[in-house]
């Protein structure tokens, strides 16, 4: 057999990765990252625990992957392994969460293959912990989504909208609307860390990693 | 100064600890935890990571906890600690998430008390790595309530339900009808943890810490 592990690396802060995930890395014989115009984030976080290693990136264009990109980076993975290794895919926060690794091990049809995700902290959670603001107490409902169009509030206490730069405006005139109070963050647990919460300020702001957290007043 | 730390400990596997929160709670002075009827699965999580520690469980009445009792606690860590002293308060699951720390540490009046919050792996992350389905794919809604009256699931791709024991039956109904399919996992990351998809074996159970996941077909 043949073992592939999905980690989630959490937010950024190489400390909020979790024991498990700094064993699998340690102990894999190769390690594997989205390619992101050959950088990655979460090989920045897991930098200490993976150095001297076999590192490959592989692309997955933004926004634009399909079913063949998806089989061809599985494929590489599965081809770079002999019997008995282990290989390694780093994903930002959870792989369970806006991720690549389910997208590509959806469709694994090696027999020889065994999978194991481990998950991470993810960036919402990072920012509420960060911001000290619960994301639910008892009997509250949350919304996570990665774009905001006019989901109907009403019934919701708190919400994370992932990103925001499309129509920040919207997203802020929605909230206010509706009496939730707002968070803007960017970065959370890395040292650029920025948290925001006046309008005029946070309009200026342009960035792929910022979410916004809500909470009803 | 004196330097409280809430902790989020995760599901309940060790190794799903954040590196940040095994350090922290290595160099703390005490250790805090809710009291379960003198138990306390956090603290089951991390003990090979305080032995030998000051540990003090608080009284925290499930379901009935008033303003006196997160006083009282608060004030009781308080007065544990000497100036420059470190406590850690530990939580099941992330400490912004249906969680009692938060609840405590918003009565803070003390001047002297510097409060910082380590996140956790939360245990319906946990579950959905576990059963390998994507909590969320580009452009989904993900809701997190800890109980279920009725929800509108129209505009929904997958929801979490942290306490199912009290309507588990309308909840699988209402699933079933929006086309939802749904794992109740039991002691997620644990050595117990169990996935169950059919109705039938699912009715059968009954467990606080059991949650369910489901996704739209």
């Amino acid at each position: 057999m043949k073992k592939i592990y999905g980690i989630g690396t959490g937010p950024g802060d190489p400390e909020l990765l979790t024991l498990k995930a700094v064993r699998v890395m340690k102990e894999a014989d190769y390690i594997f990252a989205p390619n992101n115009r050959g950088k990655n984030m979460a090989l920045d976080t897991c930098k200490e625990f993976i150095e001297g290693k076999n590192i490959t990136l592989l692309d997955f264009p933004m926004g634009e992957s399909t079913e063949e990109h998806y089989k061809s980076a599985l494929s590489k993975i599965y081809k770079t392994m002999k019997d008995g290794e282990v290989s390694v895919f780093l994903n930002i926060g959870d792989s369970t969460i806006y991720s690549t690794f389910m997208n590509m091990i959806y469709f694994n049809n090696f027999d020889d293959v065994d999978i194991e995700i481990v998950p991470g902290i993810p960036s919402f959670v990072s920012a509420a912990n960060e911001i000290k603001e619960n994301i639910v107490i008892k009997g509250e409902k949350f919304l996570l989504c990665d774009s905001f169009n006019g989901f109907n509030l009403d019934e919701l206490d708190s919400i994370a909208i992932l990103k925001t730069s499309n129509n920040l405006e919207y997203i802020l005139d929605t909230l206010e609307k509706n009496d939730f109070r707002y968070y803007y963050v960017k970065s959370s647990s890395l040292p650029d860390q920025k948290i925001l919460t006046d309008r005029e300020e946070i309009l200026k702001e342009k960035n792929y990693i910022s979410l916004i957290l809500a909470r009803r007043n």
